[in-house]
């Protein structure tokens, strides 16, 4: 890339160089870390919103006709819409998708579909570079939409600044729901598609079984606002929808002056270093040939009942010179 | 733990030996890993298999109805079932639990209901050490139940031998299905309450979907059978559960056979020692106090738009002595 002239179009808000960075940050192209590095370094606000939800209860409906609404109001929003498994069948199930018919109105508007390009944590990172340099571009809002409910999913929602699970009336009692643990990563439950039976019923039940929690021990890792609103929307006849956003701005707002918000962005940005810390110890230790063949051996012994991937982990982890630092 | 008289009641196959181990491991207490590093050495010939799937799908009647055929046919046949949401519910989630109501004929038979310890690879690194205590006790299977479809899931079913992911009518259109990704994970589909309706057309959608993505491009890292078998089941009424464990040994015959059983267990190991030597290498980065204050200051940075992780992360880890090997 001559990063020069790509980067000052990118930063004159030349829409096709800010897909080219993409690309170039989702294809790992050589240079993608110094221009990450350069990029945080820039002046940032927009919001990260991630919705995500069993499949089938309508996210990219309502991921348009919500991105719609803020759109009007005036504000820059792009959605990146996530799909994990693409890779084993081409991305073809995001060329169903319902694009934008009408023109848009407002501000500025930015859509990417993304398929994993290997392992989770790499989808997940990738996802998260590239919220950054829409960040870097000027949105106001990124909405970061997820299909499914795997692990994936949760790394990339783990993310973002405020989460909305979408539900449908079909998606089962709210017990049921409680078990997938959803609650856990919810700041705001959306039962979509509330048009059809049963969508009243879904709603109360998360809403006193919402209110029962908040009144349990809940685990110490676990700091979360126990008023969890939940909200049923019809994102084809755009109920509701007006309220979902006012709902996304007012729990943004309340984080911001909670010190949530920045509690949040702190966890995420930790989380990030020690992945990276990580990925590079294990990728240094790996590399060494001495190591590979090593693992290989042993390997072939813990399967043989001769060892144990506990000894054999501290051995290797001894060798790194980490442990005793002899000089 | 008094280790000696312990593990010679373990090994005598006291069954409340094998529970106090159980509980030895999943705490963690003093001495668990050189226990565990004890068990590795021993003969065990267990088959790990994984049943997953969205909650209300009947995971627990099914597991239950199938363990008892194969207690029938002499096994000894031993639960676990993991419920990663417990820990915010205090585990209440599995008292409801519909347990063994005849008695066990046949072989020996043990269950284990697991909740979250805290972080999510604990629980997946929990679930399979207690699987590792249960197939050195004597097991001939090990059913690993887990409800929902999240990480901690996925995580749990990667270390079985076999994965089964249980449908049913209501869980959707087989394309749904393929977005969740739960065909990537899938040895075999059950389709369990067949006798409501829509029980055959998800049977036949399944099919012909699992028949057209054989014919993909598939993901170069995953080796999968092509031919994950879809078969449907009423584990009320015990319609097809013979079938079902017949497929189980038929397609781990098969694995065997092939050696794709043997290629996944080295899999299962190299994750094993990876991940303890990430973890011994974070604990050993995070632990030191240097480190510790220069990672709070570095976050500063970061969020302050006056550093980036990359930087950071490549800092931290030139100072761990490990990238320079200077004595």
């Amino acid at each position: 890339m001559s990063s020069g002239t790509l980067l000052q179009r990118f930063e004159a808000g030349d829409i096709r160089a800010l897909a080219r960075i993409i690309s170039f940050v989702e294809n790992q192209e050589d240079g993608y870390r110094e221009l990450l590095s350069r990029l945080y370094r820039k002046p940032r606000h927009a919001v990260r919103i991630g919705l995500t939800g069993p499949p089938g209860a309508g996210k990219s409906t309502l991921v348009d006709s919500a991105s719609r609404k803020m759109l009007k109001a005036g504000n820059d929003v792009c959605v990146i819409a996530v799909d994990p498994s693409s890779p084993f069948t081409g991305g073809a199930l995001l060329g169903d998708r319902v694009r934008f018919k009408e023109e848009t109105q407002g501000g500025r508007h930015f859509f990417r579909s993304m398929a994993s390009r290997g392992s989770s944590g790499g989808l997940s990172g990738a996802t998260d570079n590239v919220a950054l340099v829409l960040d870097s571009f000027g949105f106001d809002f990124v909405l970061i939409e997820t299909v499914g409910v795997g692990q994936v999913e949760l790394d990339i929602v783990n993310n973002c600044d405020l989460v909305a699970v979408v539900l449908v009336p079909e998606s089962g009692d709210a017990v049921q729901t409680l078990k997938a643990g959803l609650t856990e990563i919810a700041d705001i439950f959306v039962v979509n598609k509330a048009d059809r039976s049963g969508a009243d019923r879904i709603v109360t039940d998360l809403t006193s079984m919402l209110m029962l929690r908040s009144g349990q021990k809940t685990h110490p890792t676990v700091a979360k606002n126990p008023n969890i609103p939940v909200i049923s929307t019809d994102a084809v006849h755009e109920t509701n929808l007006d309220e979902l956003v006012n709902y996304f701005d007012s729990l943004i707002a309340d984080r911001k002056e909670s010190g949530e918000f920045d509690v949040r962005r702190r966890r995420q940005v930790l989380r990030k270093v020690s992945r990276l810390l990580q990925h590079r110890f294990m990728t240094e230790t790996l590399q060494r040939s001495s190591s590979k063949a090593e693992i290989d051996r042993a390997v072939d012994s813990i399967l043989a009942g001769k060892d144990d991937p506990y000894s054999t982990a501290d051995r290797l982890f001894s060798e790194t010179n980490l442990a005793p630092q002899s000089c």
